[in-house]
């Protein structure tokens, strides 16, 4: 393997959210937003039988992230936390992976709903959902159980314009 | 954005599965397997608070995956599915998420249970798995909940070495 291999853009997010500020944070905090993955027309045989799945994982990158940080203070949070403790952006391979609801496919277009995602993201790859491998209801979550806000959007805290 | 970003190599998996035939294909299939993820020394901080989580996600690449094939008989089935309607590696961008158990944190080595990754996978990124964003038991699975078998195990249908 090469020591740094390289990604494939198989698609796009579309989604209302044009910039991160006011973006939702997570898919279970974004119910009710809707949005479209378009599929590049070379990758569309993959996504026979997927319409059977209630949601799917998106894997995509986050183009917009600040540069890496391994000190952040979370979204949900008011003190720094290790980064990989949290799903911030700013990360050494800046990979988002979001469990959205798949709504419909259409030719090469996959309605979606639960978009956390921002308007014009590259996407790397789609996995379905399969409770059986990735529901884990009583997990315990660290940091997060006791975390000091419940906000549900991003602020600016990862905006390039106001990072220091 | 340069069209095809490139990856960082974070850290590695060592773990008891030396080739593919016989490695668990999921962590839940994959219960008492135990192996360590050893962080490089330049990323470390970022694992402070990562303990409290019971289970983490690790985005790792398939370093020995054969070439993308858009249609694939999945190792639960029997029929050729759409690759992005399966978890198997032969993907465009052969990235594969797994939610260890992550059982202790000395140092940059991560001690993790249920493990179903290949030893010597170069790690991408970790993430804490929480089950506000991540569980989400009742959902609909296509085409796995009708598998037409239980294998646990990767047979050789994944192997560079048997394909065509």
């Amino acid at each position: 393997m090469s020591s740094r291999p390289r990604l494939i853009i198989i698609g796009w997010v579309h989604s209302p959210f044009k910039e991160l500020v006011g973006t939702p944070i997570q898919p279970v905090l974004a119910r009710g937003a809707e949005g479209t993955v378009e599929i590049l027309p070379e990758h569309t045989d993959g996504l026979q039988d997927l319409a059977g799945f209630e949601r799917i994982w998106l894997l995509y990158w986050f183009d917009r992230a600040p540069p890496a940080r391994l000190r952040v203070i979370p979204f949900r949070d008011e003190v720094p936390r290790g980064l990989f403790a949290t799903r911030m952006p700013c990360r050494p391979n800046p990979a988002g992976i979001s469990c959205v609801r798949l709504l419909g496919i259409r030719d090469r277009t996959l309605r979606i709903g639960d978009v956390d995602i921002l308007d014009g993201t590259p996407v790397l790859d789609i996995k379905p959902y399969v409770p059986e491998y990735d529901a884990f209801p009583g997990s315990r979550a660290g940091w997060l159980e006791s975390c000091r806000n419940r906000r549900t959007r991003a602020d600016g805290r990862m905006n390039p314009k106001t990072l220091g």
